[in-house]
């Protein structure tokens, strides 16, 4: 019996090279350690129901008006009209349990509309990542990571998490990669995982949050595992994949 | 006397990114080094007077029929008009020295002249990397280093080569970075310095010169400091930096 061509894995570091990368057939692994994807896990890990996605301030602010629960902030501010901010911390199991809720950012939203004509849109964080492996393998497809990173440019926290996954990925001969981005991410990664909160320490978005007075979710952000729930697109909202 | 607030260095991993870096005053290194930005900085090394980078076959013809000579390869083949192909081995002083030379390369002309109206365009290459330091520090501009990729994703070999002068220009104190690309690309070029070359042995361009047996220049381009040439964009056509 003639043994199967392994999958192939590849990194996008941004939506903008995202043209790049298309294929329907594939599974795409939308990732925003820094805050989006990292909160959106939470809130499927405590009960939530479905997440609605949203771009703009605008958008947010027009669901909420709807009557729907919104998260949304800017600056490090809760907008006026929100019921909470974007942190990871605001999506307890009190407050999302059962519910309906508008999450609105910039970075992460985009990364998860962009892929939505592809074969499955998952929600990745180090939170659920093993899940995220065992859901791959046992798909089979082909797989790419695509990075939220920052106002359309690279960044390290969603690169990091992209190589800890290739090298989970890369443990099985049913996959392998011939993408540059990839390699990359891997050693980084393998640079990075024996300390990696010191690491993530000189990412420009871990500056950004402290100014803001945010950093106290990067621990959490960077912990594996808290959950086996991986959100999944579903037309233009998240819902736990079953 | 108040010290002056240390200049900026930023890394663009590709072309389609370059919008997002954009910055007039600001000093910009192109770099392809496999294979067109080394054999650029060879050209000028052997005393070429001109070269016009074109991003097109037909171009590239156009300037042929207006009788000048011309590099232009497709898929590892000298095309029939062309008077050599891509390598920098072909530019040798016999060959190159005092004339006026069309050069077709994809994403390197693309690079170049994407940043037509910056404050200067160079083209930098391991060969005259050294050269190319001693003119920033002295200029003290902002600097983009934009790699021209594959295909308008990221690679692994002029990345090691921004890594290498992000290294270089963050030894003053002149020079400071807050970009992650830059970050990344210096942590890769010190895991890959020790052994340079069993390092770019996995880059996705080293397979594809050696499938068409075009990785004879491998080691050349990875080779330090063979010239203090340096190419500079004037208009659309490159001239030495004088």
């Amino acid at each position: 019996m003639k043994k199967k061509d392994p999958k192939h894995i590849e990194v996008c570091f941004t939506p903008a090279l995202f043209n790049n990368f298309k294929n329907p057939e594939a599974i795409v692994v939308a990732v925003d350690i820094l805050r989006a994807s990292s909160a959106i896990v939470t809130a499927f890990m405590n009960g939530v129901k479905r997440i609605i996605p949203v771009g703009t301030i605008e958008e947010a602010r027009a669901y909420k008006e709807k009557g729907y629960m919104v998260a949304a902030e800017r600056d490090g501010k809760v907008k006026e009209f929100a019921d909470f901010g974007n942190s990871p911390f605001n999506f307890t199991p009190e407050s999302v349990d059962g519910k309906e809720i508008v999450y609105s950012t910039t970075n992460g939203t985009q990364a998860i509309q962009l892929a939505g004509d592809h074969h499955q849109v998952l929600v990745g964080a180090f939170l659920n990542i093993h899940a995220i492996e065992e859901h791959l393998k046992k798909k089979k497809r082909e797989v790419i990571i695509l990075c939220a990173g920052w106002k359309n440019k690279f960044n390290l926290e969603d690169t990091l998490f992209a190589g800890a996954l290739v090298e989970k990925m890369l443990k099985t001969t049913e996959y392998t990669t011939i993408c540059d981005s990839s390699k990359a991410s891997l050693d980084l990664w393998q640079m990075a995982k024996g300390d990696l909160l010191r690491y993530i320490d000189k990412a420009a978005q871990r500056t950004r949050l402290k100014k803001l007075g945010l950093d106290d979710v990067i621990e959490y952000c960077h912990t594996f595992d808290l959950t086996t729930k991986i959100p999944v697109l579903k037309e233009n909202y998240l819902v736990e994949l079953k």
